[in-house]
């Protein structure tokens, strides 16, 4: 039995307290909020869980196995720290911290003391982006030529990250998990609106070795909700929306035939091959549901989660690369290799 | 009765003959087509029109009072320069020329012929466009902060233009029409994937003095057609969908609301008013015949046309700009005043 | 080259004309209509159309081959038969006729002069229908147990009959062509808000010996138009709408199981089976020429229409039964052979 | 504090324990099913609770004050009675019980103990309802007409009631709610496809002394989910979909006018007003756990739920006609006064 503890109740937490309770193999034993209405709340729903309002009461308790940290991002880096050095498995939010500095030292002291460190993007532990990154690995679309993604409604504003780092990483997390080859350059323009010095408009642009480009735009100045991803192919084109009830994949069988040989001194021709449309039928589960499992299987295998440390880290350098860019007006960011 | 000559049956000239010859005051008399086979099909269709694949033969006919110009872009300032010395009023078709100095020549010459030239932005001759600048101009959205337009599908790819040149002309001047003031600089980013040369996706910035921007995203790559604009306005919030069948236009009464006085010492708290959502009706009829109408009443009446060969000038001004912006990587272009 | 007189030039009739102009092989000559306002507006767009607001001036010129004939139903018969009589091949709106008796008095006419008798069911010209019937040939659905039709919308309310005789005759058109085994009874409720005389919401069934039926929900009470066609078969599902503009036809794998054997003192168990979604590409063409060039081509090849009188008789048939119906309070009503 | 036990943990108890478990004024103390796997996933996630396979268990526990009853139909009736004659306050799920005479008999049983009786009609406690009511109430949709509700989808498929039993009950109890004049008679036709006994398609029709009338399509068979009501009055029209997202009810600006005076020599002339559409902002709360407030709150005050064991009878007596309808052919069965 896995004892775990969570950290902030505010508007995730208790999600993760909900879906970590359906778990048998694990109980929750605290929970942690500097807010006692929070608090109160929560333990009308869970009468048998401790609640405290001290994270160090937490970080103390020999009892607790594993720390669960869903606190404003800000908070992330230190708490995570305190609960890998008090030798807890740790799952800590997305964005995992501010900058890859932060990062690299989490996944040391992770390594160091063989514990397991998990990031929460949910988002790939859905059934419908599973399904993306199977028909993408059996190459039913053909090279991956281009990708868009949009992210858009209006609020909830953040007091401390940009509309980049708040919504992008659910994006890119998905992009990286279909596409496991990572981009080598970042462009990112904004426009701050409401808040002088927060960009709540971002465009963010992530350049591939071999031409490759993925579009991310984000928004909270949208009147529609809007989740959807289009992946361009070589052979076939895909639409991934989250907000279909059903229908979250199409498959459309269309694409441009380029003729094989070039001949620039005649005109150029394409054709267009328009073909058939098809939704895969998608299993339904709940992916936090999901998530969370994980996180207690990976601390009792002792196996690397999907949402590792390094993987991250990996989302943090883009979002870091694109802060860059974004001050410098949009000009391209080069990525170490990591 | 106004004499007509069209010259170009290819895609869209059809469009214009059609309605040209619903209209009363006008007499469409000869079509010109390099392509004879055009020629015939619509010979079967309008028995009592002339048909010729000779230019000048159109151009120096002097029962020919207005020439009509459906062609790909790179004839268009040739033709309708031929079309203004032989004095008849000119219609070209958008955009209306390839750069800024063939736009002027153009303008010069119509002016001091004292004909009529108009250029066939036809989106603002649509009633749902009419829509939207007549409650841009009540206020009702206040203070637009923010426009993001988008125009998408699969194909057609053309040969002489990339896709911005192709499809943003529609968006840049309906942006012109409901938004008079003109953006300052602009950028453009964009990739070609399926021709070496010609970008097939782009994403173009239009910066505003004010602080506003407007984005265009326009595509030849996407599996679903896409044509809607979403302004952001200070109090509410409008999407224009042009492909709604019944609700073009939605009005969000949503709006984020900033406190009078920012305490910088304080948090920040902005609040978001949510509210109703309306679909003004709209009364239909087709632009085109608008359009067509609109170019006879100015001949007759001598006023310039809404238009004019300077309103065509200025979108071809700004895609201008984005095509040095493209070649610059997305560098922000300085737009002169015209 | 046939030459045509066309009666009617007030909602409908202008569509025949126009696309009628388009085919090589007839000719228009002859436009006929009590409104000389309707005469006026033709003449501009078809000058080499001569125009008459007499009846008999169209039905005993010789020079005309074949009458189209898109007045209000209550003149079809007298009209269509005048037509016959003077051995003029001819097209008749729908429905064809106000009873059955009236339908076979044409057949005959036609019959016995050796004349093509063809009658105006659009829908079963369309690409999406014939792709539908397609399908259900092709067995993919396995047996049809259920169809479910609803042509719903605001207006236009008739005058001379209610809204089963005006919408009804697309669905039941399209349900004999995909389906050719016809029903053995029909059941018709409805109801007259706004006309005490005409009911303006219906709602049919169609009982076949084998046990499907079909229902057809009709109405000129409702503030969204609606088309669409479910077809429920015994392996998957389908649903055609009409008014979608790419995806018409969407095919669901999605059926109940049912246990071969069916062990009554058991509790019963029914699995549901949920797959893929898939909307087959449909090649784009207008029905109505589809449908014009098919008149055409029966006069001159002097084959059956494949929607002749027999089969616009047979739509007639079950909207009398339906009327009998109505009146009985939605009492089933037998048809007899035909 | 009220102390509560609940009887069945299948597919809907889950939904009532977690909503009781939130609200502060009472306590679930017992949760009984005969499936003693349900009984152990609940207790992994609810340790407080005790649980238990003997009803008795929990209708003889003097330390419960109320019973939630959320087992099939058919032990409604029975399991309702103990617990009324236990003495304890009594929530029965939809539909209350199978006829008329075992609702007399919970009511009176209720009404002699001083006891809270309640059904879970739960879409009456939702906001979108509430909304529908109000606005009908306003007098902005003028006289109600006419009422079309559909609720299809793909199973799931009931063993001891038919398709009409299972999901109409939903859009009876709003009709009843937001226009609380009842039908004086119902009309029901039906087909069973799957199941020789239990029909999985039907469609009743309620009429109304003023003429009005509302139908009910109901089905097992369909592969779209669809949960939709439209509302057409004299002034305008309300359509309320259920799943839509943001924008559940529409208000369309559209009527038929009718002239004043009408003359039966002339020919009528009816004219549309086709106007504005809006969504009206409706604030999201769960309609469940408002629905479980609202038992305790009557409970606590004593005075009579929204959704009494009369307004159970009330739909359960339509249920009982329409069965009796569907025996008959589809035969108008007149209701009684309750």
């Amino acid at each position: 039995m896995i004892n775990i503890g969570v950290i902030g109740c505010g508007y995730w937490g208790p999600n993760l307290v909900r879906n970590f309770s359906t778990i048998s193999e694990c109980s929750v034993r605290k929970l942690c909020d500097t807010d006692t209405g929070r608090l109160e709340a929560m333990a009308v729903q869970y009468p048998a869980i401790e609640m405290t309002t001290n994270f160090s009461d937490l970080i103390e308790d020999t009892g607790i196995d594993a720390v669960v940290i869903a606190t404003p991002v800000r908070f992330h880096f230190e708490m995570a720290l305190q609960s890998l050095m008090a030798r807890k498995h740790t799952f800590v939010e997305k964005p995992m911290v501010r900058n890859v500095h932060e990062g690299r030292v989490l996944i040391d002291s992770a390594h160091k003391h063989g514990l397991t460190l998990m990031v929460g993007h949910t988002f790939i532990y859905s059934p419908a982006v599973r399904k993306v990154k199977e028909i993408i690995e059996s190459d039913e679309l053909g090279d991956i030529q281009y990708v868009a993604a949009r992210r858009l409604n209006l609020g909830l504003f953040q007091k401390d990250i940009n509309v980049a780092w708040d919504l992008a990483p659910h994006d890119i997390s998905i992009i990286f998990f279909v596409l496991p080859d990572g981009p080598i350059s970042i462009n990112c323009q904004g426009k701050a609106h409401v808040n002088p010095d927060i960009e709540d408009i971002t465009s963010m642009v992530l350049n591939y070795s071999n031409g490759r480009i993925a579009t991310i735009q984000s928004s909270w100045l949208d009147p529609n909700k809007v989740r959807d991803m289009t992946f361009v192919g070589s052979k076939k084109m895909l639409v991934y929306d989250d907000l279909e009830p059903m229908e979250k994949i199409k498959i459309y069988d269309k694409h441009v035939e380029i003729p094989p040989h070039y001949d620039t001194f005649a005109e150029f021709h394409y054709s267009y091959h328009y073909g058939d449309m098809c939704a895969p039928y998608i299993k339904q589960y709940e992916p936090l549901k999901r998530e969370c499992q994980h996180f207690i299987d990976c601390i009792n295998s002792g196996e690397k989660s999907e949402s590792c440390g390094l993987e991250g880290l990996k989302i943090v350098q883009v979002l870091e690369a694109a802060s860059k860019s974004l001050k410098d007006g949009g000009g391209q960011v080069i990525l170490e290799s990591i």
